[in-house]
């Protein structure tokens, strides 16, 4: 099969069938993806159930050419596709396939699958930005205290190098973004609609710093729009690309427990909360996390998070290198620091902002990402080509 | 060994050697208080340690004339004596030998054994009000947000029958007793100096209150002060009185950490925090407990507390039971009450009361105590004699 064939065979799924669908990723996986797609819309023997979601959704047009037309609208808008194979593809997400969950009543708790595909926008490459990265979510009638703390927490972990994974809503969500622009850092936001028109509309100055410096990301194609299931879907999502969740206020049985609930699932992901006071409405879904969900940790700032994620850190992180140690997927500005590296010798931020013309802030968030990736080694805020990456 | 020359001698003991002597309670384990007593004094192959100490202390006077001072001073400040034996005595403070702390460097977390004997004021019968007892404890300076925990737990738990312990301090501790009193309920001061002078003198009245419907009770004799020290060896009987220790607010390091590691180190006790808002000094002791001491569970009121130390009320419960099911040794009011009843009759509170001339809030506190102490059963607010109980 032809990569262009499986691009367009996982878009037009990931349209029919919807994220996260259960039997779709299982005929994937099976079959690769283009003749899973085949086996969908012409095998009769095929599960009835998904044949009959399909023909349901294929009334709006045939999914093939409605692939084509989303890939078109994507390069238009300034968004690209990311599938399993590419070098920006972040591995860890594939650990949805063995998520554990409470027996699901509902699609919600059972289409639950890895992603076929990611739609992005930003110049960073994802799997790298989402190597040392948190997620840090919550209500979005936040109290003054949780923005407080969201702020807190989202500036601290990104001044420390960490990507602060959020779902751009209002509230924690916002909170936890700016906070991490503001000191200088990375942040993604993961959607649940295209990556064109980020929902809600009250932040898109926020999206368009997030698509600036860091990404905006969506299993669903540009142009989709933020029904309300699909919040529930993406969820897993957040839990499954980062190394923890923290909830920093949450109602009961509110959304962001409900990604709470998917790191607990997922392999070695940290599920954690931050307590407030009782009586607060807002800290009930984490005060209930910390007593019922056995394993959640409380946690009341980034030391303590970076103290939970850091012991699985050497666990995780050199799967994600190996799929991302490749110098031709670096970003522009990555390479360009890179290459104004003299073999054998050291060099500062600033010399290496001079060399580049390259801003000191992007200068240092590049080195970041080039220490993490295994690039470069970092002596103290001096840096060198470490062996392994040099050419 | 006649009762009285044991009395004696553990009154001796403890005065020569503090409370929680480790020697001395295995020297009193092994030969009885009379012979450990004599062997201290005149035994010259016995431990050297503990004959120094005992001898700087003889230099105020013969332990057993000093002995009978105290039990003379005791009768004159309405206090009583209660022994291992005695049908008072709350036998889960006995678990006391096999705490389990981490090594200690001081005294402190070494001299940790059960009580040799305790003093008490108030009419109330130690073992059974402390039969369903939770300790809450805090801060001395506590913020309005903790007195107001304090406040609420302690209403509530007394309002659902269970006794409220806790170390009559300013702060957390003054405000767990005074809302006990408020709800009509019973509560318990554990002292860290006689019983006859109440430490702080600031909470006088509070003490006063507490003697007329609760219990003060101490390990130090009538007369004794509230050495520093001693407050720290206070604190392992109150974890051990009771099923479980509640932190409401605590600073990092302080003493009512310090009873909470004391509840770790208990077979069956539950050691809980209350939250807090991040960023108050008051509240980092509980975060740093409910990070760092597994097993520590979050709590959030007294619906909370009651679930966690309930599951065990069917373990702890009937051995309290075994020492108290006396009738000759209830208090008066409920010897009163409980021969009020009519063999195979059904009494409610109203008419207990008019029976016996006891008002209506006392009646239904002696009833709470008489159906834990299984004299008496209760159907939903009408109460019959239990068949075990009757005479």
């Amino acid at each position: 099969m032809s990569a262009r064939a499986d691009r367009l065979a996982r878009v037009a799924l990931n349209w029919l069938l919807e994220p996260g669908h259960l039997i779709g990723w299982e005929m994937v996986t099976a079959y690769g993806a283009p003749e899973a797609l085949w086996r969908i819309l012409h095998d009769p023997s095929c599960h009835s159930g998904t044949r009959n979601t399909a023909a349901a959704r294929m009334r709006a047009g045939d999914p093939l050419q409605k692939a084509e037309a989303l890939l078109d609208r994507a390069e238009r808008v300034g968004a690209r596709l990311i599938v399993p194979g590419d070098a920006e593809w972040p591995g860890q997400v594939d650990d949805l396939r063995t998520i554990d969950l409470p027996r699901g009543r509902n699609h919600v708790d059972r289409d639950t699958r890895p992603p076929l595909c990611l739609w992005a926008r930003g110049s960073l490459p994802l799997a790298a930005v989402l190597a040392r990265s948190v997620a840090v979510v919550g209500a979005r009638a936040a109290t003054e205290y949780g923005n407080r703390m969201a702020t807190e927490i989202g500036f601290d972990l990104a001044s420390r190098g960490w990507t602060v994974v959020s779902g751009g809503a209002f509230g924690i969500d916002g909170a936890a973004h700016r906070a991490a622009l503001r000191a200088g850092g990375v942040t993604v936001a993961v959607l649940a609609c295209g990556v064109d028109r980020p929902y809600p509309a009250g932040n898109t100055a926020l999206f368009e710093k997030i698509t600036e410096t860091g990404l905006l990301v969506s299993e669903w194609a540009p142009g989709e729009d933020p029904l309300r299931h699909r919040f529930l879907v993406r969820n897993r999502l957040i839990a499954a690309a980062t190394r923890g969740t923290v909830v920093v206020e949450a109602a009961a049985r509110s959304g962001a427990i409900q990604t709470l609930g998917r790191a607990h699932g997922l392999p070695g992901r940290v599920a954690m909360a931050v307590p407030g006071p009782v009586g607060s409405a807002m800290s009930v879904g984490c005060h209930d996390a910390l007593r019922h969900q056995p394993g959640t940790r409380l946690v009341t700032g980034a030391a303590d998070i970076v103290e939970e994620v850091g012991t699985i850190g050497a666990d995780l992180a050199p799967r994600l290198r190996g799929t991302t140690r490749d110098r031709d997927h670096l970003d522009d500005e990555s390479a360009r620091l890179l290459e104004a590296f003299q073999a054998g010798r050291e060099a500062t931020p600033d010399q290496l902002s001079a060399r580049t013309g390259i801003d000191a802030r992007s200068t240092l968030r590049r080195l970041a990402l080039l220490t993490e990736l295994g690039f470069v080694t970092d002596h103290d805020g001096v840096y060198t080509l470490a062996r392994r990456g040099s050419p």
